[in-house]
């Protein structure tokens, strides 16, 4: 339901679920470039222009690795886990900020032990991702921090 | 700092502070229609059009009663306290989201107990709120439960 739609206070559920919105596992095969991650819409406003998400990963679950032109702006809220913005690999933490420049390589690990939440802003509008060719996928990994948390699934 | 300027990962410090991200206490006087709240601005990023900000309001404080043009997109942080949307008033407590759609009168208060934080998703370019007349704050009184609300000062 768009949240133009939904009652205006719309309370937290346990597990970090809320009411009125609508739980979205994605779905995976052998080949998907992700594991055990959810979305849920928390504001999908017109006026806005922009949305706000909340992501979820199962323990040692990860998000894609993409880039894309529009931003991303992201706070952790669940958990620990390591993100990869650019040839950068941290350590993340509730409340944690994360900004996604455009055209930035990316993507969200979770620890092994928990599951791993974040919010994230972004435009309603925005391009579709970019999946990392062979090349591209090597030059990243010539950084040997960015090999070790790529190799870590 | 602009988050655009500022690094890409900004750890969360303690007490709802973050690196790189100014504290701004509203400054205010006998007159001023908010008491003990403060701004930092944790997202400022021209691509997307929109800011996150987190609100904080000491134990018992309150923000502005005002309505606007533009929307804002809430999610609840820390503590609890309640809110006023429209002629709805709320008890609300951490992940919960509130919408306050256009033109709506909203007043966010802290319980007694502790502090009270928020994040606010809103439009970077946006009107400037307007204040109730004595008229309109008449007919907002008129609802019991609203009334209660306003008199907690």
């Amino acid at each position: 339901m768009d949240s133009e739609n939904a009652p205006n206070i719309r309370p937290a559920l346990d597990g970090f679920r809320w009411e009125s919105v609508a739980h979205q596992p994605y779905k995976q095969d052998g080949s998907a470039p992700f594991r055990d991650i959810s979305r849920q819409v928390l504001f999908h406003d017109v006026e806005l222009g922009c949305e706000l998400r909340y992501f979820e990963m199962d323990a040692a679950g990860y998000s894609t690795l993409e880039r894309h032109e529009h931003a991303h702006a992201v706070m952790i809220l669940r958990g620990h886990g390591q993100c990869l913005v650019g040839h950068e690999v941290r350590e993340v933490a509730p409340l944690d900020l994360v900004r996604i420049p455009p055209w930035t390589w990316h993507q969200f690990r979770a620890s092994a032990g928990e599951p791993f939440g974040f919010l994230c802003m972004v435009n309603m509008v925005r391009d579709r991702p970019q999946l990392p060719t062979a090349e591209e996928l090597a030059t990243l990994r010539s950084d040997p921090a960015v090999a070790r948390f790529l190799d870590q699934a």
